[in-house]
């Protein structure tokens, strides 16, 4: 079958054919996104080789559990090994043993085919369609932050940085009626966010805000937003930290003592809560598309969105 | 009057008599206790020129509310505006109009006398030795942890670091109850922690510790340290901050993602808790102490607690 491969290059490869065993799922790929881990993984982050990809709606061709067979669905990206403590107690996003759809040990979507545990996926309903259950894996990431918003009782939320994570975490944080400002470089993303019911501000108007916030997801990507969310906090509030950065980073920890501030790492969230928010349809993430290729162009999809300024790029067989 | 003076160099002075504004207590000090935080100010931290000092048993001279006068007293080091919200609803610690005995805009304890608000005034009762309450700032410090265990509902607890920080904050941790274990490169000052009852390992053989932990406490006040304690921690953990380390440090903070760890500031505490703990006697922070200087000496009790290992130089005026 066909898939994208990287390392030491993007190219495209003819795959073997995924075998689901016991308790799993073979899924065929209906869209998939691209997101920023999968760039950085080009880029050699945790050393990955293989088949990258882990945002999907898809098909289910094959699976022990045959009512799953035909639905079509989107899929929880960590494979836990379904009987430690984490895995029975708590979500399995954090098992010791587990894989990660196309980021550790388990090939990814960006394949005609690809296998995830039944337990991991959720039927999509039919009136949600493709291109915006393709967002469920980072919408859910952004709705993960809702518990850290709640837990800080946060009223004046920030999410500093404009891109699809930033988006996507403010359109989450408003669905649930969270009042949110974004903080970005682009104007035109920026309207995407006010669309949504956010408020959208340019950095270099920020200084206006006459309060700091009580908490601020930090969704720049860029080892400068960590220092610069520092100092949108008052103090004891919440920085709540998104992306990864394949890089040690310089920076000046002082204020998180002396202002005592929190600073939480937030992964991924539930797929299903973000279905159900897609269900009720308080916010469009298509809006985020900015180009769709074939899996035959896969690579220049990749490249297209490592482009600076770019939303959403979307992959179909 | 006689008093340590910081910038350049750290030397003794004839400085001007302090006066106690209204609302604020003239305080002639009895032992004052010299901490990291004084070494780092003498080395530039803060740009700090004046007299340092923070910690202290005194006895106050004179004072607008004349029940104060003759009493012996700690006190709270942050001197907020007393009007703002967080003087009024909060404990004032981040009061942006506030100034902080000995670090910021308030000439410090290392003096024949100096001054604080009245409010933030703590009385000694008889039966805590000068020498133990004069531990009451740092050791309100430690207490300040617990509310971080209790929130995270920690169960297994490390300090990282076995200097005079790391043993109060075990010291204090130890007295509410919790089970903690004192990681450090110093058999002796491990055997001070055992002897408060927390267990003491040291790092070499922290290998053989089957578990991570839920909570790691951060004294050892070293850039390295951060990093060490994010290794230790398990998913989903909490790691607090206590010491300010005067430099940016490079730090890899993909794990705090990953791995979903929290990270928390954590600064001072409440000196009214640390005497109560003081006055049940569950531990002696005197086992701390290494050496004692006059007032007349303080630029060499600066320097002593400056030499590698040292734990807690006391000057007496």
């Amino acid at each position: 079958m066909r898939a994208l491969h990287l390392g030491p290059a993007a190219h495209l490869i003819d795959a073997p054919e995924p075998v689901a065993v016991d308790g799993e799922a073979l899924v065929a790929l209906r869209v998939a996104g691209v997101c920023d881990t999968d760039l950085q993984l080009a880029r050699g982050y945790m050393g990955f080789t293989g088949i990258p990809g882990h945002e999907f709606v898809g098909e289910v061709l094959e699976c022990s559990d045959a009512s799953w067979v035909g639905k079509r669905v989107v899929g929880d990206i960590n494979a836990g090994c379904g009987v430690c403590a984490d895995c029975t107690e708590r979500d399995g996003h954090h098992c010791e043993q587990r894989s990660v759809l196309g980021i550790l040990g388990r090939p990814g979507c960006l394949a005609e085919r690809f296998t995830l545990p039944a337990r991991n996926l959720v039927a999509v309903p039919d009136d949600v369609p493709d291109e915006v259950a393709v967002f469920a894996e980072p919408f859910a990431a952004g709705l993960h932050v809702l518990q850290e918003v709640e837990r800080a009782q946060a009223r004046r939320v920030a999410v500093l940085g404009d891109g699809k994570l930033g988006l996507l975490t403010a359109f989450a944080l408003r669905g649930a009626g969270v009042d949110v400002c974004v903080v970005g470089h682009h104007e035109a993303k920026l309207t995407l966010a006010r669309g949504a019911g956010a408020r959208g501000v340019l950095e270099q108007d920020l200084a206006s805000e006459a309060d700091p916030f009580d908490l601020v997801v930090e969704a720049t990507g860029s080892p400068a937003g960590l220092q610069r969310a520092l100092e949108l906090l008052r103090p004891r509030g919440t920085l709540v930290l998104k992306t990864t950065v394949a890089e040690a980073r310089e920076v000046d920890l002082t204020p998180l003592v002396v202002n005592e501030l929190r600073l939480v790492g937030s992964r991924c969230g539930d797929l299903g809560r973000a279905i159900e928010h897609f269900t009720t349809g308080t916010s469009d993430p298509r809006a985020l598309i900015d180009e769709r290729y074939p899996l035959a162009q896969a690579a220049e999809a990749l490249a297209h969105a490592g482009r600076r300024g770019v939303l959403k790029v979307l992959v179909t067989p």
